[in-house]
């Protein structure tokens, strides 16, 4: 039985867990004051091309979008996201945990356009009572979305434009940053992304680490004491070597970037297979995950051979079902796959 | 130069006023404990052919919905409400605030119709992830809606046994309450609303009083310890009298019916004049609030001899105009419209 | 039967009242957008001698503290308050349910003592682990304190200079502001008030108001967005009219100081019957609150003839008894009192 | 240079990371689901003699205080802690940012007493205001405290028989309940404490673990729908393995208790050491760590060859220092220090 049900079904990528062991022994100081920490933010912020950006290493994605949007938004603002997004759906109302709201625009397929952001913004400013309103504060996208489609160079860029004509902060979330970079439909790179947006995470977590997200502040923009507003959240890792050393490994010799192109090469595969078999297709993902529509029937005859995500409800006969591959994909689970 | 701009433009009904006076010197004891409070209390019940229901006093609309809806809710739940709901959108996030989020579903004519929700509840349960979502936990419902629109005995009663079929409570923001149940057009009673909701609240601040919105428990559903979760939430008023005073007085001789029927009756005229002199209807409403279109030049006009409310924007040359009438409308208002 | 249980036994200041009827049928606009409230800003303004002050009105004390603690503070900021201080003890945790820790440092009959806050910062300050604890963000004090004593003008100038050297907010909850101000033993003017804090309030429910706090914002320092954090709060008013008009007419011709000053003579002479009674003296007060000790058999005889308040526990035997005089205290009341 | 700083200065024990690696490959179901996670709940449930009992993992102390906390109080309750107890000191206000109040009562020798509980609660309830104030919702102690010390079992005893007489859940936070159970002077076995409290957590971070805690529900009282509250909290770890295969090693042939046991003999070593060179000892702790008092040149002296904690100001000249030993500290650890 081989498993495509999502990108975090393995432990950490070998190569981690061996520094994980060869360090183990270090007497190191704990909450990110460590050496291998340093480390990390220096590669990362040599990979983004930006010397001045500031890095911090959080434990998981909801925790780490908690945490960004509620310490850099004001006491009378929210944030712009696509109803399909994860901030919007799958986290449990962990924004609103914080007393700020998600203000929910409809997505195309799964992204924000700028055109109907402008739109809110406008139609918000224009509006006589808005100072009853939530005001927006934050535009919040990922990248890949939620059902792993890309931003091109020329949507960012007109988000970015947008964003800093309203002076509100863009905000990019890479949970699975790897496997959109890599996909050979992505015109971005991590430069580009770094130089365009305010704020973004590298996701860890989907990308070969065991936990970890590395947010980047692109702009001098983190915010003050920002070590004491995450002890406030619950989300200061006491040994925080654990996420510096994955990250300093995930960033030495282009792992991330390695990893991430092998997912995107077994998912080529995958859409071959899906292709051959005619299965339906829910939405064309040039990323890691593809989303296809199934029967009770077909899951339960695919459910023989394979593990995978119902990933949502279609309609009465059908569901979403989800294939992702990850860093961790081999051959021989793309063959199972292939015989299914 | 009169006014129309909302329905609280004016102080309290003159009858209110003279009770204030009238009671002024006596000594009562604070927060509610005094025996107008109580007497008013009695005379709620009775009119909602409920004599076991419960009773709380609080200040304005806003603060009740963010206090009922965050001491009913339970942790992992929000509430449903339309996205043209007052919790959805003019009240800068005060649900939120509590930490809860507020799910909007798209609203016909200001309403939220059983077959939607039902919809979405369903979906809510048959989709596998749910557990990382947020619990539908309440739903919110306006009476007048918004725009002034009102459910008929039909809608209400399938939302009543939605709510009950899923035994979450059905909650009515009652701010208008009076112009609703008034209106020529309404197929429902208080007891029929306090027999079909779980919780609402009669709008006191809107229909004659200083301030003032009544809450009543339905079902013996009262928070416990609910003085304290007021207290928590700065909501609780050290003179409950103000409270207990207004609401016996609205609630001696019909009062509160008598002036939400006056304000029909002029809202009727309202209607008249508006379609006399051809403006075009944004939405057509049974109640107090007309909500109408004009361009720039036409409320410039207007504006000569009546204040207004731009109540929305409509598009890039129209604005939503509301012309309100409420218990301190008088025929005099109606003649400056007329000819203005 | 005649009441010392609080000073908001009664309802308003005759003048409010007569105030309200006079102006009760104008059409105005909503949320304190009113030129009662515009002329009542210009007098407080003028009477606090700080012509470029803001002043803003909520509806109640609690409420206030909460708003006024919750949108000063920053993330990772708590507030330094005394153990017996209002927002320690009575306020249900409504600053802690906005998300941030109140800081209790002992109190000396009711105060805050500059040397020990300036005790607690300087350790604060030099642990090496205050990273991980709460920021002191501002110094909270009741002018008078909760027991009814007073700072000196050398005490709140310590604390004052003490704040402006960490460059922290002094804020004083003047709940009873008017009592304490017209206390013969008090020797700060509203004016030195002004000057030597960064942010108080002057409270109208307990001097007067049928409800209602001006907050006065002294240097330019009012939160940006105030409005709509005030909503969020559930706080604003909609009849801001109610509260404009009241603090209107308690700045004209100095009837806020004239009544709280016949509070103060009251209180004198509730003093002398205390010691002519021989009554055991809980804590000595220079303003409208005189605090005494009581088993329950004195307390069960004067109940006979006058309602007063079950202020606290003393010990097994006795309960702390609290007298209040108020502006609405008569001489009538007092040989009531005198002959109980 | 050898470190003494704390108890999480190295990464995981061997037989941790061992694990990790031996099922680094196989494909699990993510956020606790997969079978390592089953059989660690299932081993610490025979060790804690509770076999209905219910168990949970966490990433770390704070977010599973805040975690516990939030979940388990109503609304209008807050939670009783000694002034030095973790939550009340060192975690950044993180139970405050949930919308709850710490009531802090002061401790002997970092424990609460339940004398001291008792007299709170008793006074609590005669207080004829408490309505006003916040409920004690439930009480919390950490074992070892924070200085090391540790409850008898007749000091449990009677806080577990005071709670349960008020109906209030006693937490006990183990952080570092290994080194306390473990102690020479303890007379609590695992099995005692599990029946003793309502909830508490075995710590993992601080006794060998990468990160994790093991919370225990000892009586059928894990909140409804838990993990969407841990996920709206931002705690939900994808890959759950890593905190079930850690804890199921730790579960495994006592070696949670060996490693415990390890720390504690070289504690007393250290504590030797202590005593031979004359050092001031602050507070004496049976556990695995040692509080001394320095002034400044003897800590810059010890420095050259020693890592250690500032953990507080003592007085203007000296400094308290904590020399904490754990699963890692060795032989030679301990000769370098003797010769320091």
């Amino acid at each position: 039985m081989v498993s495509f049900e999502c990108d975090y079904i393995a432990g950490a990528h070998p190569e981690i867990l061996k520094r994980l062991e060869e360090t183990n022994m270090e007497s190191l100081p704990g909450y990110g004051m460590d050496h291998y920490t340093a480390s990390a933010k220096d590669k990362i912020k040599a990979a983004c091309g930006l010397p001045d950006a500031e890095v911090e290493f959080l434990v998981g994605g909801t925790q780490t979008n908690s945490v960004i949007i509620s310490t850099m938004l004001r006491d009378w603002e929210g944030v712009i996201a696509a109803t399909s997004g994860h901030v919007s759906v799958h986290e449990s109302g962990a924004v609103e945990f914080t007393g700020h709201k998600v203000i929910e625009l409809p997505a195309v397929e799964g992204k924000l356009e700028a055109g109907a952001v402008r739109k809110y913004l406008e139609t918000f400013y224009s509006d006589m009572t808005h100072d009853h309103m939530v005001f927006p504060g934050m535009v919040y996208i990922s990248f890949p979305t939620e059902p792993g489609t890309l931003y091109s160079k020329a949507e960012l860029t007109a988000l970015s434009d947008l964003c800093h004509e309203y002076k509100i902060p863009l905000y990019l979330d890479g949970a699975r940053l790897g496997y959109g970079l890599m996909s050979y439909e992505c015109d971005l790179t991590l430069q580009d992304i770094a130089r365009l947006v305010d704020v973004f995470y590298i996701g860890g977590t989907k990308v070969g680490a065991l936990c970890g997200e590395a947010v980047v502040f692109t702009k001098g923009n983190k915010p003050a004491h920002f070590m004491t507003s995450i002890k406030k959240r619950g989300a200061l890792l006491a040994k925080g070597r654990l996420l510096g050393i994955q990250f300093d490994t995930l960033f030495t010799d282009d792992l991330y970037f390695r990893i991430s192109r092998h997912a995107i090469e077994m998912a080529a595969k995958i859409k071959e297979i899906i292709k051959e078999k005619g299965w339906r297709v829910y939405m064309d993902s040039p990323t890691n995950q593809q989303l296809i529509l199934m029967t009770e029937e077909e899951m339960e005859e695919l459910a023989e051979s394979v593990i995978f995500d119902r990933w949502g409800v279609y309609d009465e006969t059908h569901t979403i079902v989800r294939l992702a591959s990850s860093w961790s994909t081999s051959e021989e689970d793309i063959k199972v796959l292939a015989n299914a």
